[in-house]
C-alpha cells in the first residue's frame, strides 16, 4: 500500500539556538545568535527557539535569551519560543513577550528526578501555575509542554506508552494550549513514532503539534517520515544537527535542520525554507562553532540536479 | 493513519565487499575478505555480494572474486551473489556456482552509456544472452537484473518513471529471475520510494525482489521504511556504509549495514542478525581500512537500553 498523502506544508522549528548551543561548551557571542536569528529569518525560517529563560549560573550559553528573543521580536511573522523549566522561566518568557513557551517533561521518573528535579507530576502541576500566570497577566504567550523521554530512557530503560499518553492528558488539563512528544536519548523508530503519535493524536488533536527527534542512532529523518504520515506537520531541528547527546559522547544530537528541511522540499511538502540560503547560514555557523561536533548529509553533497529549490517565504 | 504491517522479516543484503570495496582505493587482502564473510555468517547474515565479475584491470580490488566465493560457498545456507557487468562475467559466475548473478542496468541513458559503455537496451539484450547462457549450462544460477539510477542522475537529472518500469519490464522479458531498484546517486526520498516501488511491484509482483539505497543525503534509512510499507524486505547495504558516490567527494555512500540491521530489529522485523556480532566485525572492518571514510550511527551511540538484542540465525 503506498504511502497516504502527506501534509501539504511543514513547519522546521529551529532549536539550535537552544537544544543545539546548550549542549556545546562554547558560548556564542549574542551578535552571532542575532545574525544567525536574522539569516535563519533571511532563509524563510518561521519558528525558532531562541534560547531558554534558565539560571544563567546554569546555563552560561544561554545567559543572552531576553536579548536573542528582543531582536527576534523585531521580524514580522516570526514566532520566537524560548524553553522555560518552571514558573519562574515562565514569568520571564510571559514579561518577554515570547510567542510561545515550551514546559519540558520528562516522562521517565528516573530522568525527570535527574534532570528536572521533579516527579512528572510535579511538572504537572507547575503546568497549572504557569497558566494561571499567563491567564493572570493578560498575556498571549503560548504554552506547549513537551513530554520527552517519551521512547525510552537511558537511565530507566522502558517507559510505559500509557504513562507518556497520561501525561500529554494531564498538561493539557492543567492548561497547556498544545504538547509535544520528544525522543530526548534517539531510541525512537519509525514504527514506534507511528504508534505512539497516533494514540497523541486521538488524546489532543490538533493541540498535538510537534515531534522533536533526535538523529542518535541515524533515524530522526525516517521518524519525521513516519509522523507525516499521521499528519504531524511540525518538527525540531537544528542547524547542523548540533546538540548532542550526554549519555552517548560524539553521538549525533537533532535532526539536521537542512537536511530535514531538504527531505521535507525533496517530497513537495512547503517549509518555506529556502535550501540555498540555509547551507549558506550553516556553513556560517559551523565556522563559529570551530572544532565542536556537527553532523548532517546535504551540506556535503549538495542537492540533487533534479532538485527544484522552493521560493522563500 | 498509522503505518500499514511490516514484513515479519527482511533481508539485510550484505555489498560491502563489492559495492563499498569497489570505490575505495585500499585493495583488502583476500584472506580478510574471508574472514569478512565468514563473521558475517556468523553474525547471522545469509546474503552476501561478494564480488564483482568484472576484468581485473578494471577493478583490482575484486580481482579475487572468485577465491572470495569459493570461501562462501562453503558455508551452509549463506547466498553468495556477484556483480556481472555482462555475459563473459556471467560465464565466471555459472563456472564458479554463485547461488546469484546481477547485472546492473543503468535507466539513466547518459549513466549507461559513461558507465557502462551500452544503452540501456543493449544491456537488456545482454541480459537474453545470460539467461540462455545460464539455460544452456544447466546452471542454478539465479539471475537478478538491478535497474540503478531509477530516482535521477547526476549526470542527465531526471530519469523518467515510464523509462525504469520499463526496463524492469524489458529485463523481466529478457529472462531475468528477478528484479531491483538502486538509487545509485542518492536521489531518491520516501515519497519517491513510496510511489516508484508500488508501481514496481505492480509490474514485476514478488519478482521484485530488492532495494539498493545510498545514504548520500542521510536518507537510505527512511527510504527502506518506505519501502517495508510496501512488503518490500529485502535491501541492499555496506558495513560501515562503505562505498561513497564518485559524484560526492566525502560523501555517504550505501546505507550501513549495521544502522539497517538495527533499525529492523528495533521495529521487530526480524533479520536473523545478531547486533553485537555484526558491531564487532565493523570494528574489525574499519580497522583493515584504516584511512578510508566509514559511516554509521549505531556503532557510536550503542544500542538502546530498551534493545531486545535478537538471537543470530
Amino acid at each position: 500500500m503506498a504511502s497516504p498523502p502527506l501534509p501539504r506544508r511543514a513547519v522546521v522549528r529551529e532549536v539550535g539556538l537552544r537544544d543545539g548551543l546548550q549542549s556545546i561548551q562554547k558560548v556564542l557571542p549574542t551578535a552571532r545568535k542575532i545574525e544567525w536569528v536574522r539569516l535563519a529569518y533571511e532563509a524563510g525560517q518561521r519558528e525558532i527557539e531562541v534560547g531558554s529563560f534558565v539560571p544563567p549560573r546554569l546555563l552560561p550559553q544561554l545567559a543572552d535569551t531576553a536579548q536573542v528573543l528582543a531582536y527576534a521580536k523585531t521580524l514580522p511573522g516570526l514566532a520566537a519560543s524560548v524553553l522555560v523549566p518552571n514558573l519562574q522561566g515562565a514569568q520571564r518568557a510571559i514579561e518577554h513577550g515570547a510567542a510561545l513557551m515550551i514546559l519540558p517533561l520528562s516522562a521517565s521518573h528516573a530522568h525527570s528526578l535527574a534532570n528536572l528535579r521533579k516527579t512528572p507530576d510535579e511538572v504537572v502541576a507547575e503546568m497549572g501555575r504557569i497558566r494561571a500566570a499567563r491567564d493572570a497577566a493578560g498575556s498571549r504567550t503560548l504554552i506547549e509542554g513537551g513530554v520527552g523521554t517519551a521512547f525510552g530512557c537511558t537511565l530507566q530503560g522502558e517507559v510505559a506508552e500509557s504513562e507518556v499518553l497520561r501525561l500529554l492528558q494531564a498538561l493539557l488539563d492543567a492548561g497547556a494550549d498544545r504538547v509535544s512528544l520528544a525522543d530526548t536519548v534517539g531510541y525512537a523508530n519509525p514504527s514506534a513514532v507511528s504508534r505512539l503519535f497516533e494514540k497523541a493524536l486521538r488524546v489532543a488533536g490538533d493541540r498535538f503539534c510537534c515531534g522533536h527527534f533526535h538523529d542518535t542512532r541515524g533515524l530522526a529523518l525516517a521518524n519525521i517520515y513516519a509522523s507525516l504520515q499521521l499528519g504531524v506537520a511540525r518538527f525540531d531541528a537544528s542547524l547542523a544537527g548540533i546538540g548532542g547527546c550526554p549519555h552517548a559522547p560524539g553521538a549525533s544530537g537533532n535532526a539536521s535542520t537542512e537536511d530535514a528541511a531538504f527531505m521535507l522540499a525533496a517530497m513537495d511538502v512547503q517549509t518555506g525554507i529556502a535550501l540555498d540560503k540555509l547551507l549558506a547560514l550553516r556553513a556560517e555557523v559551523v565556522g563559529w562553532l570551530e572544532g565542536e561536533p556537527t553532523h548532517g548529509s546535504v551540506w556535503r553533497a549538495g542537492l540533487p540536479k533534479t532538485f527544484a529549490q522552493p521560493l522563500a517565504a
